[in-house]
């Protein structure tokens, strides 16, 4: 049965909720570089008088709430609740996690002893728990205890909506809560993982041309900015085209304005706010607690150790993942010895090496990486404008052309050669692995055909880089140079090829081969910069997107992730949308997720991954100590670390290593911590199912101890026993939540039953 | 004419002077722990009633000083000498700087055009200079004034003197400045900087033992814990010595009173610490007005950058100069491949490296980086006493003598090795080199000559490398082992075999040979440990310290000292106390150094050489953003970045590179702060005449923009300018209140005649 994307209907939405969003994109869109923007999202932590006022207000509702028989009644039963699912998540002696085949009965997320598990025994050592007695969020009245848990609810299904249908992964546990929730039986069959290429053998050919599949002979047409595939030319005329899901725009919007209301909204604010905060007290009374006993965990397990358990970096730009001395060297090393090399043609002339130096009055000897000037320095920050010229060494874009590209008069050789050097380091090392990115454009439809060429001419592939495409936002610059007719075409030009190589494999062996090795999208502007459109139903269709303003963020990520979707369920292999880029979530998200609690708590509760880059934010927006790593990582939320920009901001060949060595030093990472940050980017990474187990543990894909194998990943069994429970624990608030409206009507009849008595 | 030390007679020092200093050292040895002992030290600035307090006593005083005419006189004739000395020091449009050759004359130390410069021009751009008029230091009376710049003065003469007999470095501005205000002439033949052998050329053997010069047939005996060469055994029966300076016991104890006492002189304090506040002001603001000019030079200086200039690590141990992942790696190297071979002998019994893992039940597969255990966790912070036990790989003294040692069974084969691969790393590398510190601990006479013998049988040498002797302050750990009889044969094991090498080096040519590489002294200790002893000329001498108790920190570093400065007046090669513990200063300094202003002033003054290590301090004391480097920088002290312990701090290959990454990211240094650290480091460092003049521009021993080439440095002019006038500044302060005692006399006088006149 084809896997369709279930519809909204306007009219099944508040017309409230969509007021809202409305008047909170507004005012993100109006107060953009004003403080008061964040006040939506915030809650007054640093204003005293605000938050005197909110704390006044709140003991205001909780004394009208002690004088409501019926909440008091309503109270008593949420204790309840919470003291049995409270002591059923209570571990026994020995850990046993709930097996994974089996759904955890309703309230008992974390029983021991329910279901038989298959896998090989795992242990946690003992450790010490912190638990709250009684506890069901204290300071946040009943009433707005449920308001926020249902729309987190709400929010988590919309996530778990959308990552199904594109085989994005959505965290099981997460899952099964919320199928509790609802009485259904969360079934293995039904979770979905985004499905990686594994890497060719050993003595495969990686640039095999010949195992293409034959042509489906399917015939591809975008209609409306969304890609439709039909099984023949006839099918196309009669409009039938195949079954594939893709979120229609209506929904989408609908979706995306209730994120936005949430965001905006008072009780989950708070709720959110406080529970944040509880996690991060919680991990560090955990740490006090038990720090030496995960570090004695450490200390035996053999062989095992930060330098090699395998890391990825998740982020990092193609064209800058080589440091600039690397750069400057090799440089000065063509200059050396291939000078009299015709490197370059303009105008119609061709030029040698010596001659491109030589119009750019430029002695290689000379060049310095002052001079270079591809680092971010203390004039950069804040700067984004002077930011991106910055890529262009010495300022002249003919030898970022010459080296950095791989469309030129070389075919790019020059830069595949600097590629494959890190490559070469990355290999030896053994235990790292990149995912630089590569851009398409969308500007010609035959950007991916080169660059498939540029990857199997140079022979680029590594097994130790997986590759993500990044597509820059600047419809604008290209429409109004004339390059494109419509926002239509750009997006035709970046996905049409894609399904085309998918469709008819053997018309398009190279970039067939080449998309094996490609694992992700992503996407780029200056996100300082914004459009004053606001996306919704009513939007003009991309087709007719002709106007040379640029269209709004959330614009983009609708039509990327709708074809993403449809290729996806069309291929085999899968590719993913990545991590900082994810999922229907509006303009705001990046900048706002450190202060928007609601962001950030859904962030936690699914689990979605985040690549953070301390040192590249240190020199353009954000002093080191300040970057939230430390916060998000105590709180549990999924964080990686990534070096982004090595050409700028990295000083030694070990990139990677050194963002490492500078957070642990800056921020005292314990090893454990450190190799928590690995794990979580290997997970996060487009490896292979086959790599990943091989790295992390055959279960790598189960949550909790089970899933961990600490002979590979040397992260402390407590520390994942910590994490599990403690996601179970903020998940089975939400669940205890939605089992009050049952309660409620209970103690709505028993109420009316004693008015009832006490009236006759 | 031999070089004599110029006694002091106790006479001639106030008494309240050395009683103030007793007083300063009993508060400190009471109340070490308390922060109390701190206040002796420094200026109340965290407390706003005692800050407030010391306002009003300043204000009290200076309304005082309004009403006296005298005082109103003297006031004015500063103003005047200060509008003359200012006006003066401000340079032309063209930039030049003080000749050399000739003495600056009294009044104008930066008089531009004095002299004739034989040296290649060299020039400065035009910047942005910052002066305050009218300005002889605000808010400090005129009697502070004098007070706090005559004892400054006089604590700069002690540290020249001790400085130019022991052919240690003093900075030749502030030399000059000493000369003016005594009105002698400065000589540049008076002048004496360490003499270090420069390295073998590349064809020459580094090793060759046949270049030996003959024996002197000198006699060497101790006495008293020093050391005195005689001619022959006869004149050693007469006991006439040859005359070789050291400072006697009685004047050592009376300069270290000096200062003492002035570290805790209130006005002295006060006008240090107003002069380091405005040393950091100006700094920001020349920061501010010239950083672009500053990168602006660097950018068109071509070919060099902060990569290819040269740097030095100035502070590291040998045995910690690999990191952890290398020592781990290459003990399961030699596991694998020699594991048959017989590594050690254990009473009477010969062990192969396979038995002694067996004995210690240990698998060198499973050994981690977390077992190895040298990496200083969370858990060692401000716990010395772990610190230490930390090198002992997984907690096995076995292994560490077996690998970190020079003498075992293996003659110390597996610790060169290591060394090596590290030394390979530097000169492949091309622009780093260390210090690495090996130690002497005087337990027994032969320790140097094993030392020598590990040195060239195993051909450590490397050009990239010159050693420190570190010389561990535990004499009472072998006294109570009864290794030893005296503290005095400490010494003599310490130092004879270096006299006996110097005067029969035919004798001793692995000794002399090895000693061509060593190029200074250093001492350790835990210094939270303090003996109670208060070191004076009533102390006993080292023969009679017999005692099981530790000597105090000055009574070690004056016998140390005294030796050194005896043996560097024998021989023709070099060796410095070193950096961070050079000088005759008592216990506190190098704790109280970021919170003493006169100690720190001090070392501006005398540009008095620095090592920092951030890294390394950050984990065992001060959290790394705390630490003060940054601020010292900022103020122009003399400071040097170094990585101290590699295997306990640093994850990648290039630590020193890390150490500088960490420190730029981190407090934003702008890669003019980078180049200048580097400089600075190579002018500490211990490599020779030649190499500096290679490294840093021929004039490298010149102050100022005159002494730097930018071609080589990296270093801004402008940046070198402004360091050099704003030390000019400073110094000529002094100067000028040195200059008031005329004009106090002349005021003096001048009343008198006013007075006479009034009343006749």
């Amino acid at each position: 049965m084809p896997r369709q994307f279930p519809k909204l209907n306007i009219s099944e939405v508040d017309e409230q909720v969509r007021l809202l969003a409305e008047k909170v994109f507004a005012k993100v869109l109006r107060e953009e570089d004003s403080k008061d923007a964040l006040s939506l999202f915030t809650v007054p932590e640093d204003c005293p008088i605000g938050q005197k006022e909110a704390k006044e207000r709140e003991l205001q509702k909780e004394l009208a709430e002690q004088h409501s028989v019926e909440t008091a009644k309503r109270k008593k039963s949420f204790k309840m609740i919470r003291s049995q699912s409270l002591s059923l998540q209570m571990p026994t002696q020995e850990w046993k996690a709930p097996s994974i085949s089996s759904l955890p009965s309703p309230v008992t997320p974390v029983l021991p002893g329910v279901g038989q598990s298959v896998q090989e025994p795992f242990t946690v050592p003992e450790f010490q728990r912190v638990t709250i007695s009684e506890d069901y969020c204290a300071g946040v009245t009943v009433d707005d205890y449920e308001q926020a848990a249902k729309g987190l609810v709400k929010a988590l299904r919309i996530r778990e909506k959308y990552c199904r249908l594109a085989y994005h992964r959505f965290p099981r546990t997460t899952a099964q809560y919320l199928c509790t929730m609802q009485d259904e039986k969360w079934k293995m069959e039904d979770e979905v993982c985004p499905d990686f290429h594994p890497p060719p053998g050993k003595l495969e050919n990686p640039y095999n041309l010949d195992d293409a599949p034959g042509n489906l002979d399917y015939v591809v047409k975008m209609q409306g900015g969304i890609l439709f595939v039909y099984d023949n030319k006839e099918t196309m005329k009669l409009n039938e085209p195949r079954s594939l899901p893709y979120p229609d725009l209506v929904t989408y919007t609908l979706d995306l304005s209730h994120v936005l209301a949430l965001i905006a909204d008072g009780p989950t604010k708070t709720y959110c706010h406080r529970r944040l905060n509880f996690l991060e007290s919680k991990f560090s009374l955990h740490e006090m607690l038990n720090e030496m006993s995960e570090f004695k965990e450490l200390k035996s397990n053999p062989h095992r150790d930060f330098y090699n358990v395998r890391k990825v970096d998740t982020h990092i730009h193609a064209a800058a993942c080589m440091n600039q001395k690397h750069l400057l060297k090799f440089i000065k090393r063509t200059y050396k010895t291939e000078s009299n090399r015709i490197v370059a043609e303009k105008e119609g002339k061709k030029m040698t090496l010596k001659q491109v130096f030589e119009s750019l009055h430029m002695d290689p000897y000379d060049l310095t990486v002052d001079s270079l000037d591809v680092h971010a320095g203390r004039q950069t920050f804040h700067r984004f404008d002077k930011f991106n010229s910055k890529y262009n060494p010495v300022g002249a874009s003919e030898l970022r052309d010459l080296y950095l590209k791989t469309e030129n008069y070389l075919g790019g050789e020059y830069f595949a050669r600097m590629v494959k050097e890190v490559a070469r380091e990355l290999e030896e090392n053994k235990y790292q692995y990149m995912e630089p990115r590569l851009s398409i454009y969308g500007r010609s439809p035959d950007e991916w055909q080169n660059l498939a060429t540029w990857f199997i001419e140079h022979k680029v592939y590594s097994p130790n880089i997986r590759w993500v495409i990044q597509v820059p936002r600047i419809y604008d610059i290209f429409r109004s140079k004339n390059l494109l007719a419509s926002f239509g075409k750009m997006l035709e030009n970046i996905f049409l090829p894609l399904f085309e190589a998918t469709v008819n494999p053997t018309d398009h062996r190279e970039l067939h081969l080449f998309l094996k090795y490609v694992t992700g999208f992503d996407s780029v502007d200056d996100e300082s910069k914004h459009t004053d459109h606001m996306f919704s139903n009513r939007s003009p269709n991309p087709d007719i997107w002709t106007s040379e303003k640029n269209p709004p963020y959330s614009y983009y990520l609708y039509y990327m992730y709708a074809n993403i979707m449809v290729l996806n369920n069309l291929r085999k292999i899968k590719i993913t949308s990545r991590p900082q880029k994810e999922g229907p979530k509006p303009e705001p998200t990046q900048v706002l997720l450190p202060w928007s609690p609601v962001l950030q708590y859904l962030y936690y509760l699914a689990q979605i991954p985040i690549a953070m880059s301390p040192l590249s934010n240190n020199s353009l927006f954000l002093e080191y100590s300040k970057n939230p790593l430390r916060e998000f990582l105590h709180k549990g939320l999924h964080i990686s670390l990534s070096t982004d920009d090595p050409m700028q901001f990295h000083y030694t060949k070990e990139a990677l290593m050194e963002e490492y060595a500078i957070a642990a030093q800056v921020w005292k990472l314990s090893t454990c911590d450190s190799c928590e940050l690995a794990r979580n980017s290997v997970i996060q990474s487009g490896l292979s199912h086959k790599e990943k187990q091989k790295f992390l543990g055959v279960n790598y894909y189960k949550e909790g101890p089970e899933g961990n194998d600490i002979r590979k990943t040397n992260v402390a069994q407590i520390r994942m026993a910590f994490r599990y429970e403690t996601l179970c624990n903020e998940l089975s608030f939400l669940s205890d939540a939605m089992k009050s409206e049952e309660i409620t009507a209970l103690s709505k009849e028993s109420q009316h039953q004693e008015t009832s008595q006490s009236s006759s």
